[in-house]
């Protein structure tokens, strides 16, 4: 019903108004009483501290700061991107990739700087195939190109014929998966897997095996092929929770165990199903893992998987040098964009880092800290993604420091006792309705005149009244649900 | 720019088509390899597996087939919900809850089965108090109401006066908030926080104390609060993520240490900025939490909390008798779309359980299997939801067996060869355009009426143009991406 993908910054069409127009940079916390005495940094770009320090300290992330003691398995300042919109995404419900369409989202996605991207198995049909083959020739700077295929001699033969830098097989090993799709036992999986990496490792590319269902498959089944793949010298084994069952402390000992068994890399895909795809990414990097897929959106079967925005946001809380270091991070709305219009989606209002509310600040409490350092109620930094930071105002659950702010933007002269004042008239209005940025700026114009006319004292809520009545007079009428959230940004 | 809610089955209009209506119970897996020989039945509603056993099995949960071994700290089958859409949700950007919403979401959540639903404090506007004093008026047959409220002498008498059924009493513990939020330090945060307690408590009401923003706190001071606070006798502490920043053994770790510490409930709070709120709370309950804040559809601050919707998937797959004996699940679509049309958002493409591809398979090898054995590819079975599995057909991806279950429900005398070959034809016209399901029906008829009159044979894929062209001479001009996704119901 609504397939075109709306301006997510602006999702009502309410306008934005930027409270504080200064280049202020993004602030970085105090030093926390017991650390070490350098500046936590999950937000700074330049690791500078302009307001309390003269040299810039060493950049420490949110995890050195707070985290557990550092973990020789962890990964998580160590890891690729396996991008598969073009595989996985294809299989979502509102899919259908023309060519000219995969071409853009590889390109973006190579520009993004993703390690690899996934495409469809040239076996599911002649167009796949010529897809494949089309993609394999533009030419990327950066991304490598893999397919993705059923654990076959017909695929594989096709595979290393398109042009690809890799495949990626994979079979079900889960009793569901044994019994109910392919039919087979671990002996014949284990005897075509080596068929067919032998085969593909001959072309001189790269291999992953995966098994499929990997949390409802048997693990010393599962430890028994991954060893004996890794030992013919796969790239990669993977890890999929091909239904979304698995929890985070699951994913985290099964991918330790694996970790101890191969010497190979280990990729891991999760879906979303029960709501844990980041969630496990993350803990399968902090076991050991080396390769996360993702998808743009987190499109996929079902639900999806771990989308590449959310992944990005978790990591940055990890290691945000590390991240910035490698995907250009500005460029992840653009994709997301351009994805959801090619599959006819609106991004998610709760979309991570780019949905409309992501950086948008409400109740008072949490405006107020946010006025005096974003990281208070901020664990990523909007600018570093070229998102921007709001402050909601004109709503009940509005403070006093965030009017003021207004306030200040207005050049009003008040001081902070009439701003006070003032914003009482604000929270008992926004009681009736919710205020729009042009009711709150009336509000304050009128305050002010008043005040400084002489017609207005602090605490005159009655004369507060008809002075609003006489100079606002139209605002009775006015519709209440036309602009819920006139919100003000904040360059903070 | 799309402020309705749309009907989350049929986002962009397509027809369903109910591919197979026989009442087959939902299949529940074989009995894996290695395992006792019960059933795994992360699905099945009544224990019975009319296919392979004659007598019903002992229920079992995935956890019990396929999850560790039984831990003595976990919750995860004893937990209550704290439903935070009046309070948290109401600091979502777009939220302006009047009386009338807030009263029918409150009755909804007490027919879902919530626990407890947590208010906007009475100290945040005059409007609030007078909404949370008339949401205790309603006599709600299940679900015991809160207020969240600073803490603060002043909020406290104003929340015991409004016949609420408990009080959550905030404030923010790390140093981030002492410096740039409220100024105070532990001494004082202690100090208060008794004073507060101990009258709440003589009012013969539920208390609770939480910290704020707990994961960027020191821990000593943290159990040194916790510890006190305990005691003097609340009957929850709080732990929240208030930034998003934390991961699963993060929140393990805390909560096991925590669990030590106090004897009272354990309360917890995620936000989503970084995509783990709801494996947050599903690793708190694992270390021994006790209560989980939710809200439909997540909304709160920035990108929201653990969404009600979501934290039911998760915990259907720990213990779905539990879940099911508790709530009423059937109402979750509903509770989400009048949530949705009160903060004027669309319910995510992805959302868990109620998104519209939830439950849609399209990969022809995950179509075959599902028509197999739904359990193959759900961990969640859509009936406990009132919720229905689509297959999608008409696409590159599409397979035979897909196809097959269509011609059956059509009444076509096919066979297999027939229906491979059809299919074949199906794949070659989706890799130009996707296939409307009247585009797949009119191909299987003509396909069927070709065969039997003699004019076609397996195999005469030119014939079969010729065909098609004849009797389907408006295919050519149609547009392509009006119905980019028919899908068919199957009831399996």
């Amino acid at each position: 019903m609504c397939p075109h993908v709306p301006d997510q910054s602006n999702p009502n069409g309410e306008e934005m108004v930027p409270i504080n127009t200064s280049s202020q940079p993004h602030i970085p916390p105090p030093v926390p009483a017991g650390t070490n005495g350098t500046q936590p940094n999950g937000h700074q770009s330049n690791g500078v501290d302009t307001n309390h320090h003269s040299a810039p300290p060493k950049v420490k992330s949110h995890k050195d700061m707070y985290g557990r003691a550092s973990d020789f398995l962890s990964n998580t300042s160590n890891w690729k991107i396996i991008e598969s919109t073009l595989r996985e995404g294809e299989q979502f419900a509102n899919a259908f990739f023309t060519l000219e369409t995969k071409i853009k989202i590889a390109q973006m996605l190579d520009e993004f700087g993703v390690e690899y991207i996934e495409l469809t198995s040239p076996a599911a049909s002649p167009e796949s195939r010529a897809h494949c083959e089309a993609i394999c020739k533009l030419g990327l700077k950066r991304t490598k190109i893999l397919t993705h295929i059923r654990c076959h001699m017909d695929d594989a033969r096709l595979a290393v014929e398109t042009g690809v830098d890799g495949v990626d097989v994979v079979i079900g090993t889960s009793s569901f998966l044994r019994d109910h799709s392919h039919g087979k036992d671990m002996t014949w999986i284990t005897k075509t897997a080596i068929e067919v990496i032998e085969f593909v490792k001959s072309k001189g590319i790269e291999i992953r095996f995966s098994s499929e269902d990997s949390f409802r498959s048997e693990l010393v089944d599962l430890l028994s092929i991954y060893r004996t793949v890794d030992k013919i010298g796969v790239n990669r084994v993977g890890v999929a929770d091909t239904v979304g069952c698995a929890d985070s402390r699951q994913v985290y000992d099964l991918v330790r165990t694996l970790r101890g068994v191969v010497s190979c890399d280990i990729e891991t895909h999760f879906h979303n199903d029960t709501g844990c795809a980041i969630a496990n990414a993350y803990a399968a990097l902090e076991a050991g893992a080396t390769h996360v897929d993702t998808s743009v959106l987190g499109i996929g079967e079902r639900n999806g998987i771990t989308p590449l925005g959310g992944l990005i946001a978790r990591m940055m809380v990890a290691d945000p040098e590390y991240v910035k270091s490698k995907y250009n991070l500005p460029m992840l709305r653009e994709i997301e964009n351009l994805v959801a219009e090619a599959v006819e989606i609106s991004v998610p209002f709760n979309n991570y880092i780019t949905g409309f509310c992501a950086f948008t600040h409400k109740a008072g409490i949490h405006a107020k800290a946010i006025l005096a350092n974003p990281s208070t109620y901020e664990i990523l930094n909007p600018a570093d993604f070229g998102m921007t930071r709001y402050v909601s105002i004109g709503h009940r659950l509005t403070g006093w420091n965030a009017v003021k702010s207004r306030v200040e933007q207005l050049n009003l002269n008040m001081t902070d006792e009439q701003i006070k004042d003032a914003t009482a008239k604000i929270k008992e209005l926004a009681d009736v309705r919710t205020q729009s940025m042009e009711d709150v700026d009336m509000i304050l114009r009128i305050y002010h005149t008043g005040i400084h006319s002489g017609d207005l004292k602090v605490g005159q809520s009655a004369v507060l009244d008809k002075l609003l009545q006489k100079h606002m007079p139209s605002r009775e009428g006015s519709p209440t649900r036309d602009s819920p959230n006139k919100k003000v940004k904040v360059d903070v």
